[in-house]
């Protein structure tokens, strides 16, 4: 009953191949989940009819779209590929709920939390009924965050449609869309406050969603609480992982001039309605922690 | 030499079947110009794979893409159509552009004035160097002008590309596309001051852009100066063709509570530039007085 039976199955993948993708495929596999990862090569699902031939063949009980366009190395690679990231942040999503509607079948859309920049005024992080404000109707976004902001206005009142909400996905696995790997690896660092993801908690939260049947809708699915590029770098060293002095720029201006192409978004999310629906995910001060004392390099 | 050569042709016309592509279909079989028109059903030209292929065989001078997503009555339908619409006026333009700029194709895409709004402070019109000021960026757009704005936003210093940009068709062929039809059948108008486009006067002056090649970049192709809604009313009077008491809005805020869902684009584009290359088009009053006086019903 695991992947690429072509008969029914549990889950349909979609941009199975990628990070996040991955991921769920473990998390599939571990938990004995039927699953079919549906690759591009193999069906291009970006065309309407296709899609809706597999989903009629494939009767999954959800579709997870975990496909995306982020850039080779980070979003400045959006900047210089505009078409493929619109496509796949923007019209994807746009078709697959188009065929998902039509077929009333439930699924769910990886979005991001990056269409968010900054705190409420009072610090407090984002809820989900906050409008995005690094987007690109406020005019101030990267281009990636822009396609996503997007991906979710054509997601605007969809039915059966969950929008999961993650955020710098991090894990404990040494992997070049790593976080701590990033972190690891960049010559400098810039000291913001962030809400982070530790992926192998977000794919088990995100799937029990599906489980509990949690209502459609908006889930900001990153660990709770906030946490510095500073701090992690604490957590670093007292892991033992990497014992190396990290340079910081000393604004996000300098940093902006010499490393950057387009602006980020630094944000923290409230994750206040998932933690309420029921699905704990561990603070985020405590996951990094142990994602650092499993760290593994292939 | 006409069209559905599979081989060399001199235009390859993608969208040929739609209003602007059928003037251009028009045009070259008048003036014996071969050309190929692609239909999406016959090769599916979203995919950069597909419309690379076609171009490599069939070799053409020029490839002009007359495909786009109006509405089926009007704007207000793109607004229940994001996706496509997208597809069509953004995403499209930008696979075109990769194919094309990979095999060093020259080609054209229609544009429209819509991404405009209002005319400069002195009441004069907007030029091909002034940015866009109806756009998603803005926030201020129906969603139809949002995608073509951005259209041309993925085309910016793409090599070896033409952007015409009409605004407002009409011809002296009844149509439900054809503005002066529109006018006919509307319940109420309201009167605003605009640029036109004459199709037939269009796809000439856009086809001798290329025979005598300008250099490649942004044109305004709309007829030179500007023209009321009560101007038309009082040359469909004069004309004879329709001889009804034209019914008007008291303001565009009435027009907007009765009539639209979304807000319309009305704005005066200067054609200095076409002109200055030596290529005429009718002043706006004698080219609506000409269609009228050809006025045809099918």
């Amino acid at each position: 009953m695991l992947e690429e039976q072509r008969m029914t199955c549990t889950a349909l993948l979609l941009g199975g191949s990628g990070y996040i993708g991955t991921a769920f495929q473990e998390f599939f596999r571990r938990e004995r989940i039927s699953y079919r990862n549906l690759r591009r090569q193999e069906v291009d699902y970006t065309n309407a009819a296709k899609l809706r031939t597999v989903l009629q063949e494939t009767k999954p009980e959800l579709v997870i779209n975990a496909a995306g366009y982020t850039g080779q190395f980070n979003v400045d690679d959006c900047e210089a590929h505009k078409t493929d990231c619109l496509l796949a942040n923007t019209i994807l999503p746009g078709i697959i709920r188009e065929v998902c509607e039509n077929l009333q079948q439930p699924w769910a859309h990886i979005s991001s939390g990056c269409i968010f920049t900054g705190t409420h005024a009072d610090g407090s992080g984002f809820t989900e009924t906050d409008e995005p404000n690094f987007t690109f109707r406020k005019n101030n976004c990267s281009f990636y965050s822009g396609t996503k902001a997007f991906g979710e206005e054509l997601l605007q009142n969809a039915d059966r449609c969950y929008v999961w909400r993650l955020r710098i996905p991090f894990h404990h696995v040494d992997h070049p869309r790593n976080y701590l790997t990033k972190m690891l690896r960049y010559e400098r660092l810039l000291d913001t406050r962030q809400s982070l993801t530790y992926l192998p908690e977000f794919v088990e939260a995100a799937w029990n969603c599906w489980q509990r049947r949690l209502p459609f809708g908006t889930y900001h699915m990153t660990n709770p609480g906030s946490i510095t590029t500073r701090e992690v770098v604490e957590l670093i060293h007292r892991s033992g992982v990497c014992k190396k002095e990290f340079i910081f720029f000393a604004s996000e201006k300098e940093f902006m001039q010499l490393a950057a192409k387009t602006p980020r978004s630094n944000c923290i999310l409230d994750t206040g309605k998932l933690q309420r629906a029921g699905i704990a995910m561990t603070e985020v001060h405590a996951s990094v922690t142990r994602a650092l004392a499993n760290w593994k390099t292939l």
